[in-house]
């Protein structure tokens, strides 16, 4: 197992040599290590093979594959440019399919380029990778503004569940539900995160858990079995996660096993919040029922990393999201402030406000 | 990865040469392996470290450790036998505190013992010999007979979850909602099981698809956290789980996570069925609250056989049950019908009819 160095912040993606580097995040923390991307392909490659994930970390790494895709060919003439900058718009939108953040990150890359079709490659090339730092730098100040707005709804002393990892390895730093509770440590109160591993991928054993340790922020692992018991037993007060795609009317889409979670504290009186920057609203998609639900490789679920435990022969099912929908929502926190249940009209009133 | 010889029913206690023999649990299905038992020490060792599990396979475990227990020691004088026995009982009822099953075995030899007090040591082990082998026996008839009372339950065509195993490994064999699945099968309709891979000791992904995998019944894992999602999609027509011990009311105590199947079951309307003979209702406990949950080792959680994958410095929580309240429950599989809504009036007629 690997540390940072003391008072390290996490860096999940990084600009190196012209480079983007970004954390293995499939072997933390056994191994902490940076892979080197050099061009769209490669970044989609890490993305679909989850080297990075969480929806605003996925954003951020498709505008830098953008930049990287148009470094890496800024010598080759004006079509041969272009036909390389629409395979590189190409694959990594074919990268995932649920994280809307993706989509939102590619379509500003995209305007930009359109926009700015008097410039020379060399000249969108460096243009391109300006806009990428900035979308890195907004993500980390939006998660801090989520993070103050979120603290807020915690007491001091509050065990807080939270499930898959909404954090600084999510994100460009800081991180939207893990955000909300450094943010609450920071403001002085005393936080116990209770940690779903979150199978199959394990990203609340393996992530979440890794980053509170380093922070010296209590944390418990649970596996995600037992998140009911727990509440049922009153050994948890609040529910705080993240997502990957909210509709218009205020459905959530998360990593799978978020929607048992929310229906658990539906039941026990304990409210439920969803860490949601507003890049993660999709507001063309009506209600949840539309938002695409990934399905992994069976492997994922048959077993972790090189381990194999499941026989031969089974059949696997191995979706990678799931929907809850707003009536379990206690309140969205976002950058703009608390949506306490949300709905449509309060969605819309948020944007134009 | 191992199989059995084909159309060979799984044998998961068997006795051999004077010992007891037992499948080691722990590491199915990637070897079938059988350990070795000769005294009551050893057999309480089996049951702490899960060579054998499930709540009827560990009252049928117990009450072979106690025959060995007499047979160890039938060569010592009275005092040190009647020491040994003491003994064994003793560290057998400490070995797991869950399941009411182990003490209801040893509640039976223990009488056997009394009541037989003018027999020498060697005759004595001779009959709590036949008394195991007769609890044995009876546990497979008593599971057929659930097994009839609950494929009655289930359509043809049914998709049915379940979690753990409460399968052939459970019980000295057939099962019990395992057995239902069988029983069901030989009835001639199709089921189709989807099974919960259970966290940590991973029962349902080892042991429930390999036993449908063995008999051909088509199932398909998926990871605890996705049973919630699959009831919205509309994918699961039923669950069916075994139980470690029922209060008097009907509350159910079950491997941790049954609790959140049970309520998502609810919110979808789909009937929960428990699995579940006689011995394992305890008329003694008022409700489920007062059921003793085991708390496991945190090794368990932090990864999986050797593998660790959470960050040292992590808090762990590894309660081994749940309870799940009597108004969750459809009905009550058991040897003499089912009981549908239980309850204790219920519960207390069915001991006296």
């Amino acid at each position: 197992m690997t540390g940072l160095p003391a008072h390290h912040p996490v860096e999940t993606l990084r600009w190196r040599d012209g480079r983007l580097e970004m954390i293995d995040q499939r072997i933390l923390p056994m191994r902490f290590e940076y892979l080197s991307y050099a061009n769209a392909d490669e970044v989609a490659q890490g993305i679909r093979s989850m080297v990075v994930r969480g929806a605003p970390a996925i954003g951020c790494a498709a505008a830098y594959g953008v930049a990287l895709q148009a470094l890496a060919h800024q010598h080759v003439n004006a079509d041969e440019f272009a036909k390389a900058m629409d395979h590189g718009f190409e694959v990594l939108a074919a990268s995932r399919p649920t994280a809307v953040n993706l989509f939102w990150a590619l379509q500003r890359m995209r305007e930009s380029v359109q926009s700015h079709s008097q410039l020379s490659p060399p000249q969108l090339a460096s243009l391109l990778l300006t806009l990428a730092h900035g979308i890195a730098a907004e993500d980390v100040r939006i998660n801090q503004a989520m993070g103050a707005h979120g603290a807020a709804l915690l007491a001091d002393g509050a065990r807080v569940l939270t499930h898959c990892n909404a954090g600084a390895l999510a994100t460009a730093g800081h991180g939207t539900a893990l955000g909300v509770f450094r943010s609450a440590v920071a403001a002085g109160k005393t936080i116990h995160v209770i940690a779903d591993e979150t199978r199959p991928f394990l990203q609340g054993a393996r992530l979440t858990a890794w980053e509170m340790v380093q922070e010296n922020i209590p944390v418990t692992l649970i596996t995600d079995n037992m998140a009911g018991h727990l509440m049922k037993q009153g050994e948890i007060d609040a529910v705080v996660v993240g997502t990957d795609r909210v509709a218009a009317n205020g459905d959530v889409a998360n990593k799978i096993g978020t929607y048992m979670v929310a229906v658990l504290a539906h039941r026990h009186g304990i409210p439920f919040y969803v860490a949601c920057p507003l890049s993660t609203i999709d507001m063309q998609l009506a209600n949840g029922d539309a938002i695409p639900i990934e399905e992994r490789h069976p492997d994922e679920v048959m077993g972790f990393g090189a381990q194999r435990w499941a026989p031969p022969g089974v059949n696997v099912r191995n979706p990678a999201f799931d929907v809850t929908p707003a009536e379990l929502v206690s309140g969205l926190i976002t950058e703009k402030g608390v949506v306490h249940q949300p709905n449509e009209a309060k969605l819309k009133k948020l944007f134009q406000s």
